[in-house]
């Protein structure tokens, strides 16, 4: 049987690399990734076989991974944050069903909505919900029905994927949907650049938000009804009494 | 400035701690936590301070690594999977505004919603929500408002403390509620014991999920209407053309 591993790097910083995601990578014959993850690889294990393709040949360099994973004995494919969030571990599987001698393999990472959180504080304490504003593959009316839903039922709000060139003022539209459901002073945030050079973190209010134009390396916070911002942080109580 | 790091130490297997976890640890003075978790870490430093309490004790906890952080140079607590997702982030916080001397730095692990997807497959492979079945917090009508908006969704959901010695038929409840949005035949799956010994999954339907007693080391995964069973895997596709 051979091997192929989708790996979760984290966001980007060597220090949130997990021990086993190291270890993986290490045993890997060949690394598959986009050009922009395998150039932060490279730097930790820059004596390996490697081959990347563009931010849109996803299902080409899957394709291409599980072709090569018969070719070499173990291959890796690099995702950033978890290999499961918007990342390749899915297509991976749909695309396996055409190589059944290949085991497959997903070790997970953390994703921008974990080091995201960390950097703003404890954004997400309570319920959540995970929603990306890309329309690529996903059509933009039912990103709009989730995010009603989400803002319903005052769900903490992540948002991944909250802009692109051709794409800028979806950010505003979200956030007019959820000022139906939300209050304007409802504290968010947003983390660019997490765990990489120029990592920045903004606490603001979400009518502030909505005038806002961030860029794709940012993740995007909303609080619920009980967040708050203690010592410039953005927090989320669980609810617990005696405090 | 005293420094206390609340650290989220991933599933509960040292392969799944991230680097810079691994080196808060080894850096602190004092380690508090639930006497569980101070368990498994111990193994991996042994010559530590620890200091633990009762799993309900949560505030007390919290105060006491505050307290200690004036006494000891850095303490940390540890929490499983990240410290953020019901964890200790947002209740240190809280509690910090009467220690102002005290610099709180969050270090993010893997949550069980990665760990456990990773060993399902991709189960969350598009939008997703995370909801806790404890209504110990929060009341039991807000729970079942937010999983009819989830289910309304089509989110993929995520369902933690699903169990408890009181709240045998939660997870039941949680299933006739999503009924009533999702098909019988939905795929989903449950995880115990993620990362530590005894780890097993299973892939079922909607309908058979309903009928499962599941315990509190479990997770359990919800798929949206395009999740399928690849080679016994739960795998969610994000909606990639062309495959
Ligand atoms: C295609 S998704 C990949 C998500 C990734 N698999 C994960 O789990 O984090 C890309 C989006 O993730 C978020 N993201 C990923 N890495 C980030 C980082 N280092 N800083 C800020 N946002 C990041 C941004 O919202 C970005 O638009
Ligand atoms: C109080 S919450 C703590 C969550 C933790 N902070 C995290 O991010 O994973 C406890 C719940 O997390 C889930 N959980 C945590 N660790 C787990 C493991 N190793 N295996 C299965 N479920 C786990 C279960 O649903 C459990 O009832």
């Amino acid at each position: 049987m051979k091997k192929l591993s989708v790996v979760g790097i984290g966001p980007g910083n060597e220090s949130y690399l997990s021990i086993s995601a190291k270890e993986t990578l290490k045993d890997s014959d060949l690394i598959v990734g986009y050009s922009k993850y395998v150039e932060l690889v490279k730097e930790y294990f820059p004596e390996k076989n490697y081959l990347s393709t563009p931010m849109t040949k996803e299902v080409d360099r899957c394709r291409m991974a599980l072709e090569k994973a018969s070719e070499y004995n173990i291959v890796s494919v690099v995702c950033s944050g978890d290999a499961g969030v918007y990342g390749m571990a899915a297509l991976v599987y749909e695309l396996s069903v055409d190589f059944p001698d290949v085991d497959i393999n997903i070790v997970p990472g953390i994703s921008a909505v974990l080091s995201g959180s960390a950097v703003l504080g404890a954004p997400i304490g309570h319920d959540f919900a995970v929603i990306s504003l890309s329309d690529l593959l996903t059509p933009w009316e039912l990103i709009e029905k989730r995010l009603k839903l989400a803002g319903e039922g005052d769900f903490c709000i992540c948002l991944y994927n909250p802009s692109s060139h051709k794409r800028k003022d979806y950010l505003k539209r979200a956030c007019e949907i959820l000022l139906n459901f939300k209050e304007e002073d409802t504290i968010c945030g947003y983390v660019r650049n997490i765990g990489r050079i120029g990592e920045e973190y903004h606490i603001l209010s979400l009518l502030e938000l909505k005038e806002i134009e961030v860029d794709m390396f940012t993740t995007v916070f909303i609080g619920n009804s009980n967040t708050k911002v203690i010592n410039n942080k953005m927090v989320t109580p669980r609810g617990y009494k005696g405090i």
